[in-house]
């Protein structure tokens, strides 16, 4: 998969728990490999209790004395940074540029950088970026906590990898069950005067408007049914 | 604009330092409605010191002592779980969700649960949730932190927000008058022996997730009233 090409690059970061944070989220949507350029704190305690699952993450994680070194076999660099203007004139939204980057992932490595907690990445670090990449924020609040950016940006490329949306969408019931289930309805509110026969089309068309929109399972058809039985067991029992 | 419309509710929430991390991503996403359902800690200096630009939303967010009396005036409440199967078996994408809570939230107050960093959402705040809403994760990999939760989910709406298409929805039924009618439908089906009181809470759920998707009208509610309200006069009529 495409994704195993993308490493996310975190320079000069000062607090652990953002490494471990980071980590994390990286973890959540299938990232694996992660750079540390220049690093202004240490690995502990603290990122591996935020990290979570993404221990592994950590464990694995490379260390580089600078942006420069972490560079080595990266062929494409993105560049992430809430400030436009100047060398960030030409940023482009993370969904749009997600595509060009897993289409080069595909058969290189590709580095996603992240700048330090209190000023983003300098122009220093962004020289060496051949593209930028801005997260759409509110006027007046584009600094996005350096975990939550590492997190928007992996979660669009998980989308981005994915070929479809993923949905989680259960099987429906065939539409023989739903009529079944709707001439059973039909009979039992009948009978216990719910229904009138001159209204029954009419309401029974609601009905059917209502549970329409509910997509209705196999398991919802056979409560129905089930409810519909008693209560037609229960009218004709209490029959006098 | 419609995100107004929007309010994240954080229930049960333990980390102060979470909910002032969640406020920081709502002020870069342009949310502002924040509710406290049932905290578990209060919001203290650490908050603050995570919410950065978005202590406004600290300052004005509302506590409540459970989730239930947080959804007053609530017309759409979408539950987030990254759990599956069960009662979660239909969840949707947020990419995929947007556009629908978008829609809703143009005319009406739409709400989005979020569960305590250990658990995620139980059973029990499920139940009122219409929706829900699963951001896919790495296989095995489903615990996310909340903060990037609301990030995540703050981030597809605002990206929703600007560019909207027109939908033609109607007006949802208040979730009070839901509550009614699910109790009076619960007393409808003790009476006619369709639920026993040991399984009355199991078949309440799965009732109330098939109905919670049909996105209720108030003549909806008004149908389904006057059936139990039929079945238990029936009930009662029919009395030996």
């Amino acid at each position: 998969m495409s994704l195993k090409n993308v490493v996310i690059i975190l320079a000069g970061t000062k607090h652990p728990g953002n490494i471990g944070s980071a980590a994390r989220a990286m973890f959540n949507m299938g990232l694996s490999r992660l750079v540390l350029a220049s690093p202004q704190c240490k690995i502990n305690e603290e990122s591996y209790r935020m990290a979570r699952g993404g221990g592994r993450i950590l464990d694995s994680a490379k260390k580089c004395r600078s942006v420069k070194s972490a560079l080595r076999g990266i062929r494409l660099l993105v560049g992430t940074s809430g400030k436009s203007g100047g060398y960030r004139s030409s940023a482009h939204a993370p969904r749009t540029l997600v595509r060009r980057i897993l289409a080069h992932a595909a058969r290189q490595r590709v580095g996603i950088l992240f700048g330090p907690e209190d000023t983003g990445l300098v122009d220093e670090d962004l020289q060496f970026c051949q593209l930028l990449m801005r997260i759409p924020t509110q006027h007046g609040a584009h600094s996005i906590n350096l975990a939550q950016a590492v997190m928007i940006v992996s979660y669009e490329l998980r989308l981005g990898s994915l070929k479809r949306e993923p949905a989680f969408l259960p099987r429906l019931a065939s539409l023989e069950q739903i009529e079944a289930m709707h001439a059973q309805l039909e009979k039992a509110l009948l009978h216990i005067g719910f229904l009138q026969p001159q209204n029954a089309k009419h309401m029974m068309f609601a009905l059917r408007r209502m549970l329409g929109r509910a997509a209705l399972e196999s398991s919802d058809v056979s409560m129905l049914r089930g409810m519909a039985r008693q209560i037609s067991w229960y009218a004709a029992a209490k029959k006098p």
